[in-house]
């Protein structure tokens, strides 16, 4: 009975990978609409968002069952503690890839990324990848010392957050108030993908280690408008 | 033994509802510091956040202690589980609350709010707080008709945040670009600190009736930009 106990939190963590690897394609693709203006792609990011949901209710569910049912405790108990509170974050991940996705699509067959602001999107988008995919092995592997990675490369998110902010407001900024509301926004979804990548490592080193990082109950409030 | 451990859940529920009126005081005082400008307010909105973030770790905790030292079932397991969704969410809506406050202090002493956007951030504001105090007595009393009605309001909350775009996007619009950007966060802000509330209204639904409403895994993407 333990043995498949164990089976069924083995199988959990491959579908957290997987539902990982399904927020880190969302935001690639919805980063590929927003930079062409492919409305295909768009469409298709808002079409698998509903995988990424329906996966985080079959967690939820699971996870519900097994807590019912084999009353774990210690590190069993805490790693279906913790299964509820990353599929909240790669939800929402998932979130913020269609919400970009949905900017390329409302702006389609326009480009919704002014020229000189689509390499900072490409590298907000690159490092969104990179992050999700540490993720992904953060979770493979309980890795403490790659989910400290994780933050540090918060940390570029953030600096290209505040380079897209300086771009938005400068005097030579000639795209009007739409295109600037776009890209407040879009800077913001990317932000906040990457501030619950950071999330979803810090709750694995709560699993690892059985201690929060100091300060880490609340995802970071981060941005310009934040600080 | 049980009657310690249901004396135990009942505490939970209070310390929820605690929360939940500091998560609604933090939004009333940053609203109020982002119409008059007065740094006090928002300093002390700022400096209040630790107290949410602090009850959503004693919180986590004390459900923990509880999973693993009572392994409750049925009502009492799914009562835990909710808890440790609702938390994320007050502190997620303390957060926002604290954003708003963070752009009232980072414009002082100026009024971040240009005089035509006032009324309707001031409704924005109204909004939030009643939303908020049916959180709390939802909480009290899972109530699963007042949660309905949550989502009700949470439809005026989209749409005085549609209202602000329209005026953002008028020929009139003469404060430039900075206004545009602290407006679109502020209406962001607002409209997710309802998504939240709603959040916490859905979970309730799930204690009560032991099924979570139609679609509602998702707190749903919502605002122009997403639409």
């Amino acid at each position: 009975m333990r043995d498949l106990f164990h089976d069924e939190l083995d199988q959990i963590g491959n579908s957290l990978v997987a539902m990982t690897h399904l927020a880190g394609t969302a935001m690639q693709r919805a980063t590929e609409a927003l930079l062409t203006g492919d409305l295909h792609v768009a469409e298709r990011v808002v079409s698998d968002d509903t995988a990424i949901d329906a996966l985080r209710a079959d967690l939820e569910s699971k996870t519900f069952q097994l807590l019912s049912l084999q009353q774990p405790v210690a590190t069993d108990l805490r790693m279906l503690v913790t299964t509820l509170h990353l599929v909240a974050d790669l939800e929402r991940m998932g979130d913020l890839a269609l919400h970009v996705a949905k900017v390329a699509r409302m702006r389609h067959p326009d480009i919704a990324v002014p020229v000189e602001l689509r390499d900072v999107i490409a590298q907000m988008g690159a490092v969104a990848l990179s992050l999700v995919d540490k993720v992904a092995e953060v979770i493979k592997g309980r890795d403490v010392e790659l989910a400290q990675a994780i933050e540090v490369e918060d940390d570029s998110m953030d600096a290209l957050h505040r380079k897209l902010f300086t771009q938005l407001l400068a005097d030579s900024w000639s795209h009007g108030t739409e295109a600037a509301i776009d890209m407040t926004l879009l800077g913001r979804y990317y932000e906040r993908y990457a501030d619950h990548a950071v999330g979803v490592a810090r709750r694995i080193v709560f699993i690892a280690t059985g201690a929060m990082p100091a300060g880490s109950a609340a995802i970071k409030p981060s941005g310009p408008a934040a600080g």
